[in-house]
């Protein structure tokens, strides 16, 4: 593990970074994630800026939902540190265990059903292909 | 492939399914996916009452927002049957290009980041940790 | 991709090993599989010495069961060509499409329970630990 | 992590699965993996019937050889639980050191060569494609 | 499948993303993956901003080495398009039939090795541990 | 989990690799990566002899590169093992944290942009088609 940075530690850059997290969340709290990847101050910045524009900036879909989504991914890669830390975080935001079972079931259906798709090699509709999709 | 079962060659276990698809879906028509799994019918009779209690059944959860993260998972794994149907469906009930682009963006930076935290191998903060979650 | 490797045009290194795929297989027909990693002969070499010990060797597992967990593992991955070489191998073999569905259900349901275990970061009972596994 | 969920504060719905796993499988433990899943009994209720039928249901497939295959799956995904919870069930099912070698040995060397299939991008032999596997 | 957005159809938010692609790459060629990302501009944005600066960027790393990196993932991941194009883009800097193959014989290893310490739950050696590793 | 099968209680084929692992390697340390597929000796051989044709024979790649390629792969899996493991070697090879951040900057968006072209079903250019990327 390269050493988490703190903010006492950090050179200007990642500082920078540490402080709109810090406005953008309205939490003095900096979690390990930022602490780690703050090793390489350009990570750092490019990936803030992505997260901060695809999970909190404009757009149709919901913020909790943009979570569910998160979280969907984060289970179907089993990411340790990532389920964690988004589910808690969810949690914060009013997921209880009724909607954690909700969206857990349906990950673990559509993992399923990829495989069934998978083994019988199935070939795609000809109302599902891409051309036709948006006729 | 085995072949697609079609309703005119199905056993009475398979069309009672195939029924119960026509009337909760409210169409005549039968995807490639049931035609397949068909071919097994207590695969096809179990998957259709899993998917369809997940995907339809009563809960917190909106259809539209479980359509989203099927398709979340469908496209972390690369399913290609799955991505290109339910994203056909998902267009049927309203989601249009910006809407698709949300969530992708949110698909992929979840990639991203998952392994970033896989590669800095990062400790979970204590806050994150699930005994502590729900306090 | 790169051009798949006839035997006329093969070196001798090739050569050799479409010779022993040829006789341990007992058929003339070399898959594209090799004709394409035939490109670099040494993973040629050193994949038909792996493949050949471990699907075809002795040991307790049968060689059919030896092929059900290949397209399991397969399947799991999404790796359309071996999806498709495995399963009209297993064919041959006696396969029907009784045994792909019940072989298809456990793979897909162990992918579904894979990230219920992920989503709710399942701690391991004591005996289940590897150190308690054996005893 | 959402609390295990102990048969004593379980509700009725939980109860009469958890009854149910004793049953089948003949000891009163119940491991955690369904102590979790019971905080969304539907998911429970689901996943074990899913579970129940498909692992230890009539089919071909010896129930020993259903094991090594939802182990196969596992190991490709990496699932911690699964792997420790499935390889301890199999050891007392008479999984010896040999035979999880030549189980792992497999699932490492479809991983392997599935990857080669996708470097190489090898078009699927015609006798393979889906159409001509069952003639 | 959205559109794939042509230059003349595009909005001046693409259009500056198209012609930085083309002024990087000195070639009047945009291809696929950007049309179609198009049709989500920030999206299209924020991943051009990214993939210029991390893969063409200033760094320790030779620009032809890290698209050996960027094509080992994607074979890992089996993306059909990014195994594509990449492939085709090392070819024209210079990959041979030669680099191919010890590149694709690393990856395979790799695989397969990631699935042994998988199945047998490998304890992290004292010295590999994050802690201990910069010591 | 297997034990850990030390050089003392190992039978003659284990030694054999063990000998060869600390002659190749230029240390006395064996990791416990062997030791524990040493449990199944034929798997051991078999998995040596391809590490270090694959890692330290001759090639193109510089072995640096080799370690680079494999660590990505290990990333991108989440296999815990390797990539602690893989990452202490390379750092002592001479990785610092900047280049470990170049790394995984790479990993992370590769990972992005591949789930981007399954979303949006991307059609692979012409010029990039597997038959025209060698002319």
């Amino acid at each position: 593990m390269s050493d988490l940075i703190e903010y006492e530690a950090a050179c200007d850059e990642v500082r920078v970074v540490y402080d709109d997290i810090r406005a953008t969340r309205q939490t003095e709290y900096i979690n390990n994630f930022w602490k780690a990847i703050a090793n390489h101050p350009p990570t750092l910045r490019r990936t803030w800026n992505t997260v901060k524009e695809v999970m909190t900036g404009p757009g149709q879909l919901d913020p909790f939902v943009r979570e569910l989504i998160y979280i969907a991914v984060s289970v179907t890669n089993g990411c340790e540190y990532c389920i964690a830390s988004h589910i808690a975080a969810a949690r914060t935001k009013g997921m209880d265990d009724e909607l954690l079972g909700e969206l857990l079931a349906i990950v673990a259906t559509a993992n399923a059903t990829n495989r069934l798709a998978n083994g019988y090699q199935i070939p795609i509709d000809a109302q599902f292909k891409p051309e036709a999709a948006k006729q």
